[in-house]
């Protein structure tokens, strides 16, 4: 089996970091891919920067998912997800997504937790795209400077706990989400120290996309997921211009 | 006032059809200006389409915006609307936004109609994403082919009337939206043949952005409309990328 | 365009507050007239009192309607709404409902900030009504005495600024709704201390009324809102008297 | 105990139907008194006739309060039961609240089944404002003319009857109340003729307000149901005012 | 008529308080028998000890239900009605569920006060299965230790008051009920110390049943209420065991 | 890893199915171990019978859950899952949470299909004690006599799968589940002629425990899942009662 990860953002460090915790994660026989989005910002906290970051999705994955068996969009926040479910034929994850569906069954909520206020308001609608906002139990974010993206984990890991444990007595957090790529991994160093099971994103990603890959389901000819009516495109890049004018990978 | 209405799908007749609603319903002393988007699809039916449609406003609004004293974005579905608000200072309002706000005082709810089922899942999200599905009757959806999008009003004309009809006996809609753009203007000449209250959507539009410049606000310095914090962007159009980077207009 | 304001207290100083912001909102070639109830309470707060206050809306309009383009009652909490859209051909606005839906183009919710705690469940039950609490991030309010209610804008000001700065900072409110006819042009004088946009009921309900009017919508012969089926009535004022045994204005 | 039943209708007809089944129901020891509205209309039908009788329910109460251990509003619709709440000291149940309570612990969830569709907003506002619409089933209503509002159950009892067999095949529906004052009695004769039970509103009311009686709550001194503030009554019945004015029956 | 009033807990302590309570709620004429959990635990504080002391409803129903008009669960949590209402032809109210549908008429919403933090999961589903979360405002929970249950009224009368006002005040709480058979007839001891309604909660249960019984209502043959298909059983207790196998009482 | 299958069910012949596709479905390495309740009924299909399942389910994993990494409880309903969560230490899945978890991510909503209406109460309450209804788009079931619940999936194939279209087409479902163990094996026959996606619920319960396994995620010591404080218990199996008194397994 074989799983593209697609980072949506521009920084190379914190695509390493999820390619570790990935193939870490993976099963045997499962081989992980990853990719970078090559044009857009280093880390998309904001609902314009995931349309842009969104776009590189499609764009990647019309270059590259005819040789994958799932596709993982490996942001918090799962942008451009809706619109790769309508154009492939794989299935396609989200990190948002895959974590909260494994937090459903560890406790009766989740909450989130992450190091920038300004993700909140994108993390919010995401889970309420995602039907899930009865399961949410709050989202405690830090607001620590993002200078240094790939750095911000060993930076606030202490502060994160704490918050974790606020987020615990003060919401009736059952679960503990630390979301946003760039906190990848850390999850299982601080596992000990939250009083309630914490789920690591992109582990999460690589088991909910295995599963759905052992399960084969077929690509829908109906409802709002089934391939979109092929058009004219302009100005697109060459892929995803083929697909949606063709609606066939190059 | 000068308002700059953007047609955020390619096809310039489509514009055409809406310059002329929008020149119609304004006040005295609003000018209206239109803008027509120079990538993407010519009519935006899916969630991929629309998140293309939704940068297309951004980068037109990026080097546009600070002529016009507020923005309307011209697609049924809000594309970019959210990313609008935070990047921009003046008031920017959706098609469909606008149409279900004025809906609001001249029914208890109201059912959407319009030509594709295609069009279904992203009016859906759009309605949910404003926390309006309360009001939301039903989505009532021709299946006619969609060959011919500036022609579709004055050859479905008969079938949308047929289906808001039934939309109000079958489903309780007591307003009707004739969503999508290429149907702007159908709403007048169609009114006496309807039971209840049409709703023009870019009439609805110019009037809802007339109102809230009247009303002056500030731009926040709190909360999910507030500017992002400037960040490096990387091979996004020259004005976008700039205002990304300085939280500047250039 | 002629526009009914109604006022549905008894207190003429606060409808001269009304009418100063409304002449001020409206556009060139938009007349205002207003109406003050002459049965009732000096200022609505319960649901007992805005039983009372809607009659007299309703008594108001059945004398006065068929002069006019739209009404508008201007007492947050929209009392008498319901009724007059359905025994009335014209557009009849509510100041909450104006409000609200001119604050949701600027935020993703909003938090209406008044004067005294008895307000609050009339103005949560108005909001339900209206079918928009999910758009509601808070309601806050001062425990001020309202002994002189015309001047409890210049007296409490400043708390109420600090209260709205409480629903910013502790509800996450992205937009302020200074509420209750008393506020009258409050918003102006604080727009700047404010930190998110402030939304000025009056104009906003001036503004959604001459948009209904452009619109020109038909009144429904399908639907809740369409004319009741004549009855006698006994008792009542001579002109809703009328209207209710004949469906037609006297 | 004794429990003043106010019919909110001008119908003395439907006044001896209700008592007659009040009678029926009430325990050993339980006195019922009847009143009729003086004025308003024959059978209340809109929101418009709602707020004319909810406010002839705070004129009766306001004289004759102080003889009770409790009140029932005998329209299904429940008009002025807010107001009555805040005003008066004693329970005050709804027709259509004690219709729903009783048929709570009967199903999963009810339908409502009347003889006119004008009343379907009406009882759907009512039944949301009791904050029991995920108990909703449906509103099922025939679409008899009205002439003659007391015979209307004797004519129409075999319609109602397969209306609401419609309701438990078609909506799922587990208990059945034939709503409105007019069809007092109606469901004891057909009960065995319907495959759920049936709730007769009026006994379900006086059951209601016995169990209230025997709970014999204190009136709050907190909360949205607490005495409201003295304030100056214009124009109002004479005990309705001095009630506001003072805070006290006179 | 006969009411049998069962403790799904064993301790008989609990039962003889609850009886008292009963005994005095009851009508002239109501005749109330207790049954106490035979299998179990003392107090009934998780799901899993609600699904044990839940089945012995059951078993008790099996083997006494044709001598009782209705039946009472007396824990607050409801263990087995649903399955109790599918088995039975009587009414079958649960502690909870009467004590939430009598505090609706006396306030907007309601808290529910107990004596362990461990309880308000299980109290929490069970308001969510009766449909009435829209109604509660909170639980609020003290955390004594539960070495002595049937103590536990006299030892925490105090801190159970303080926690009414921390809903009443904090929570905006317009009516209280203290959760929970060991705490049977404290609402009455402590009626004037709390500023709203007090529910007591067994009161309310005999109140609800005796209601139910005047209301005579089917059992239904339709609905997910009606007598399940008869089956095999394998190791139940005896009269459940023929009441599964036959669809009749032994 | 080691997984134990639990058929709440009495029916050995349904247990063989889960088995054969839980060990075609599970990965390199994890063994499968099934058990079979030995009180109860042959199939769970309502309410009544899923406590007794649920208690069963509580039983068998007092025995044996201390040679296991996760337990899946395989009947769809999910009975005991709340309360074996609340007194185990490893991963417990549901047959039907995992099937609607894995759906999530194939389309934006979906329907459950089933052999006998009999079973849709029990469904629905538990989709919605996972908080998911908002993603159930309809429950779909026939009414086939259920004689022998083992042969029931040859025999009624064609009919479910005319049942899925319908839901595809009429309710809009983009993901089916066909629901209920002795369906188990079915979804991967039927696959390609069923428009959308079909979730087979025991391979999916698999994947769904291998990957909570894979998360490796602690006992919550805070929340409504933490371990019960231990208390007396009587007349229950060995295994349970020792648990309940001790905490601990035996």
């Amino acid at each position: 089996m074989r799983l593209l990860v697609i980072n949506p953002n521009t920084s190379e460090s914190v695509t390493e970091k999820i390619a570790a915790v990935a193939r870490e994660a993976a099963a045997n026989g499962t081989e992980i891919e990853c990719a970078t989005a090559h044009r857009g910002v280093p880390y998309i906290a904001t609902r314009a920067e995931a349309m842009i970051g969104g776009q590189m999705v499609l764009e990647i994955l019309a270059e590259r998912a005819d040789n994958f068996d799932a596709a993982i969009i490996a942001a918090f926040g799962d942008p451009g997800l809706g619109g790769a479910r309508e154009l492939f034929d794989i299935p396609i994850v989200g990190l948002a997504e895959a974590s909260v569906l494994m937090a459903c069954p560890l406790g009766r909520n989740f909450s989130i937790v992450s190091f920038s206020s300004r993700l909140e308001p994108w993390f919010r609608e995401c889970i309420a795209w995602h039907g899930l906002t009865e399961r949410l139990a709050s989202i405690r974010m830090l607001d620590a400077p993002v200078s240094d993206v790939a750095g911000i984990q060993a930076a606030q890991a202490d502060l994160l706990v704490e918050l974790a444990e606020r987020a615990i007595n003060e919401d009736g957090a059952e679960v503990i989400i630390l979301a946003g790529a760039p906190l990848a991994g850390l999850s299982t160093l601080v596992r000990d120290r939250i009083a309630v099971p914490v789920v690591e994103g992109v582990a999460a990603s690589i088991k909910v996309a295995e599963g759905l890959v052992a399960l084969n389901p077929r690509k829908p000819t109906s409802g709002s997921f089934r391939q979109p009516i092929p058009k004219p495109a302009t100005g697109l890049a060459d892929a995803l211009s083929h697909l949606i004018e063709t609606g066939r990978l190059k």
